[in-house]
């Protein structure tokens, strides 16, 4: 089965803030080799070690509002007074040409990707939205605690948050629970394999038929 | 994430004579072992070595147009004079207790499968149609000549069709070529492991709110 006959996959990977959605991306990467992981925009300014085009693409405030108004973004929102936001190009000409994708998103970005993709039938496809949760909510206070880099009050915000987002699971295609990491990401792997066998994501049949 | 929580998947698995279902299953049984396979009715007599309940459920004919009237076939067909099924109770109440199945079925079976549980939101979800096929007609015709047990007119009906089966590809939800029986069973199994994280299949969200 060739590339080129095949649509390849978008996952939309959310989770709240301390679940582990980095380690499990980690493991991904030696499982599934090839994956792109997109690369968002943001207006803040870089924090000393990021490079841009690695963490993030760094735009100032104009060039983000004038690349919005153009349409550019698949998804964009304002947090704390910095824009943020994922380019079309970071993901539709890379699936349409049979590469997968993975885009670290928020509940609110999964949404309005799949908005943004809704009219198009085989970028629609090739979402997958998978949600990584942790096993408990008493089980992400004690990893978010582990970091040892937050306050208090940072702590409380990212559990009310999570609290929030976790109620949004139904909306995902998909929920894997982080017990343990590598067993999440062969999850992910398995989900992401499935896909590829998908008959939605392949525009001819996928046999020797000359 | 407790399987009482889950609702399990039916897997109907479909494709042409001498594509190499069964030894694809004999792997999928040792890649993911607990699923049950589905036993078909049918009213033609026993061959030799065939046990009641292990290759297929020997019914008269009587019996099987009473049940058929009684609507306890999830789908069933008449071939050459003989009718063939599978009962709801193979399927159904092992499906919404968690259990996975495998149908083996044509695609006519398919097609009657899914239309059977359009009704049922929560075993419609469960239903994944997918379809063997081998990486080619030519790949096809060598497999069943292999076999040296069929006559030439029985291989040129094998193949007309499986010509014609394969068509209805894009009626299924995956296809998967079978190029190596053990490759086509390891994406079997992945299509199962995503299927277990898919949202639709869960009864309550999958971590543990106590």
């Amino acid at each position: 089965m060739s590339q080129e006959n095949n649509i390849g996959v978008a996952v939309v990977f959310s989770g709240p803030s301390g679940v582990g959605k980095s380690t499990v991306c980690r493991h991904l990467t030696s499982l599934l080799p090839g994956f792109h992981f997109s690369v968002s925009c943001t207006t803040r300014a870089p924090r000393p070690g990021e490079v841009d085009g690695r963490e993030y693409y760094f735009l100032s405030r104009e060039e983000f509002l004038t690349r919005q108004a153009a349409g550019e973004f698949l998804e964009y929102a304002e947090v704390h007074g910095n824009y943020y936001g994922t380019l079309r190009q970071e993901l539709e000409p890379r699936v349409l040409a049979g590469e997968d994708v993975v885009l670290d998103i928020d509940v609110q970005g999964a949404r309005l990707t799949r908005q943004a993709l809704a009219g198009k039938p085989d970028l629609a496809a090739a979402l997958l939205l998978v949600f990584l949760a942790p096993p408990s909510m008493a089980e992400l206070e004690r990893r978010l605690r582990g970091r040892k880099t937050e306050t208090e009050d940072a702590i409380q915000r990212r559990l009310a948050n999570a609290a929030r987002e976790m109620t949004a699971w139904r909306e995902y295609d998909y929920v894997i629970v982080n017990d343990e990491a590598l067993v999440a990401a062969e999850k992910l792997a398995a989900i992401v394999r499935a896909a590829h066998c998908r008959c939605a994501l392949m525009r001819k049949e996928p046999w020797n038929n000359a």
